[in-house]
């Protein structure tokens, strides 16, 4: 395992972290905190301009450990026209991936086997795109809390059953939050690592008892009850060698506080706890 | 698969549902809707005395279709003495089941695998005294969002599994909120039918979009996007013959409401949408 003690080289921010801050205000801030990594979300470059961006990321030295996001394909029509555009702007800037959310309940179903279909249909469509622009794709199991409307893949077997089914550019993004509760969780880390690069990206944050909103109220790592440690001990024992990635939506909390000072306790706990 | 459009003989309300009333209240306004079953909770239960609530469903003609409820064997040293308590009420007032929302993490605990042997020893710790009592005890699995403070047993499938490791006297209740968006719900519930008698009991309810709190929050049948009619079919077909039980926790909606609309509401939505 890894010591992550020592230094930030493998510590990366996701911009929904820093929620308050431009595209410009969050890389050069991650820079004065010596982070060289970072997730942006499309908005935010489309603001800034895709290839502008790629040249704020190319000045600062920035990894950019995932484009956030594509997916909800259960939206619609335009789904399909939009996730290609997103791998573009995701080869564009050079991100290790593209994480889907891949969306909930199609409008106005109860139908989630039905969804799940329309997912996997949606998924294998992008494949050929993707491999072509050369961007990974990463399947980002949500919590079951999110079924019906954010993502109906909830679990790391669903995933991994995705990835045996569509085969080569597709992957997993592992975000604790959203799996750390799930008795598989081991056993299905160990089987994404039988496959060489199958574990894209490893988003970190924490569970608060109590947890006060099912979207914005997550934690810092160590302020709840996530055994990150032993998570990533295995996600490493299964050949993940990339970044730990901060991905903290929180409204009432750390949204409200100096980026300056959410990032010197990123560093810390991320030195500390993970 | 049963029509329940024309009667309300297999109709049972969880107390929860009427969560203002007293627990005569609660049985005088059931009967006068012409709902003949009932799952009361402790605290109200030892409010009124055991006995008398006993004598009380006895004389409106009340099936009590579970008692809510033992568990929380990660909470320390009392819990067992107190499994034991809920087990001799269940039996004084004739439950079908006493209903088991097992625990989540251990105080100051961060190891769900441990949470998860502990709950597994206290059932196996209380089964003889059940048996002898003879009250079934229901493992309730919870959906993920509860796993640290409520259950950690959060599938059907980690629900069979202690039920086919520990033996006869232990059963299933399937709560529609807690595991409708498990991709492997269909198979588990099938899976459960090839044990008589396993699936101890039925609660419905539906999943709001979007849910404004992780707890008290639950909608009425038909508001949400839970397939309600599906999964009953499959409760059925795995040999499911009881009662559908609402058990509606909504703090800001249901709980505010005249427990005779409430139930006006529940019947009308059983007899329709169910």
């Amino acid at each position: 395992m890894r010591d992550l003690s020592r230094d930030t080289a493998f510590l990366s921010i996701n911009a929904a972290t820093l929620k308050p801050l431009t595209l410009r205000q969050a890389v050069e801030t991650l820079a004065r905190h010596d982070i060289r990594a970072i997730a942006p979300w499309r908005d935010r470059l489309a603001e800034y301009g895709v290839r502008e961006a790629a040249q704020l990321f190319g000045d600062h030295g920035m990894t950019i450990t995932g484009l956030c996001r594509g997916g909800m394909f259960t939206s619609g029509n335009e789904a399909l026209d939009d996730n290609r555009r997103a791998i573009d702007e995701a080869a564009a800037i050079g991100a290790q991936c593209l994480v889907l959310v891949v969306g909930g309940l199609a409008p106005r179903s109860r139908d989630l086997a039905e969804a799940r279909q329309i997912v996997r249909d949606g998924i294998a469509a992008m494949l050929p795109h993707a491999r072509e622009a050369g961007v990974k794709l990463a399947i980002e199991p949500l919590h079951p809390m999110y079924a019906a409307d954010r993502a109906c893949i909830n679990t790391m077997t669903q995933a991994n059953d995705l990835c045996d089914a569509l085969g080569d550019g597709l992957g997993i993004a592992v975000d604790l939050y959203h799996v750390w509760w799930d008795p598989r969780l081991e056993a299905e880390i160990a089987r994404a690592g039988r496959h060489k690069g199958r574990i894209l990206a490893f988003h970190i944050c924490d569970w608060l008892v109590p947890t006060r909103d099912l979207l914005l109220d997550r934690g810092m790592m160590g302020d709840g009850v996530i055994d990150i440690r032993r998570i990533r001990s295995c996600v490493e024992a299964a050949g993940y060698t990339g970044h730990c990635e901060v991905e903290i939506f929180s409204a009432e909390n750390w949204w409200k506080r100096e980026p300056d000072d959410v990032l010197r306790i990123c560093v810390e706990r991320y030195q500390s706890c993970c």
